[in-house]
């Protein structure tokens, strides 16, 4: 399969969640006119995104709720549980540490790591904050998937280093600063201060709406 | 001006941040190579998108990195100073109420709010929590600009009416509900879960990159 974009991937994660809402609510069946309906895109849209991973739906009768689910959950990597750390411990890193939407969706938060004295040790929610250096000994022994990296920038691209010679595969970097990785790791890049941009372009242009 | 992609003013605000470390450098020209060497972008998308606001930039000169750096942050709207309320006191309200890139981009956060009895007359430097049922009042004597939304999901769309209603002009919305706002409102959504999951479907694929 070739790599798809990374708005089709966001479009199907959303799919999903409302698929998962309208479960709870014990239908069988949706339209695509509904799916669409969420993320102000067309039916046309949705029927494009799902066709990419082979054919599910019947003409009149909609998409089998459940078993759409059930493919999308397997598109996006999400039958199984991912290791996950949080590297570097201050505010933001507490904030997702102890977010309770990660672990619903399968990404365990399985350590915390930091590299100050003061935080290490303290405990959130049944996670001890461990010494960053314990950091290479723990991904030799048990290994992680996924790092989240909340660091000063100053540390970041060493710590991305030593994530990356460890085995991560992903990094979810809050960081400002460009990490440079080998080609096999995949990086998702967060930044709130440039969402916020967004919103103040929006402010400026005295545009509505979802940006 | 017609309204411009979602994408494009994400790139302006990277070219921002890259322009602002080059002034801090003291240096006066840069070429769009460099700048499209920033975000994994071309030389062309450098040009085509600066062009959308006018010509700047002389063939063979490279662009005035202040000149360039001021019509960005005209351009972003960034050459004035928001209020920014956070409505909902949690852990992501507490991380996102005192992040200084926030500051630092002329998004000062004047006031948090929460209605639990336990948060309320909380100090987080130097920002008191105040109870949300004062934020009618607040935002008729001193109005905001930009509300930052962490409350749970069940009271999320109360909330957001009542700051439409105080004249918000623009909402980042870290809940899971997609909010009903009037057209001139604009809505920033952020969710972290699904950040997560494109690492795990670039991780299912085995693709790795910016993501």
């Amino acid at each position: 399969m070739t790599k798809i974009a990374d708005s089709t991937v966001r479009r199907l994660s959303l799919y999903l969640s409302y698929l998962e809402g309208v479960e709870r609510e014990g239908r069988d069946t949706i339209s695509s006119a509904e799916l669409a309906g969420l993320g102000g895109t067309t039916s046309a849209q949705v029927r494009k995104d799902l066709s990419l991973f082979g054919s599910f739906g019947k003409r009149g009768l909609g998409y089998s709720v459940e078993e759409l689910a059930r493919h999308l959950r397997d598109i996006l990597g999400l039958e199984r549980t991912y290791r996950v750390a949080v590297v570097g411990a201050g505010k933001l890193g507490s904030a997702l540490a102890q977010y309770r939407a990660f672990g619903d969706r399968g990404f365990a938060i399985v350590s915390v790591y930091d590299s100050d004295p003061e935080r290490i040790g303290k405990r959130w929610n049944g996670l001890q904050i461990k010494d960053t250096a314990l950091l290479d000994e723990d991904l030799r022994s048990s290994g992680l998937d996924i790092a989240i990296l909340t660091t000063p920038p100053e540390v970041a691209q060493a710590e991305a280093d030593r994530l990356v010679r460890g085995g991560v595969k992903g990094i979810m970097n809050f960081t400002s600063v460009r990490l440079e990785v080998p080609e096999h790791v995949a990086v998702k890049n967060v930044n709130m201060a440039l969402e916020l941009q967004a919103l103040s372009y929006a402010l400026r242009h005295a545009h509505g709406g979802e940006i």
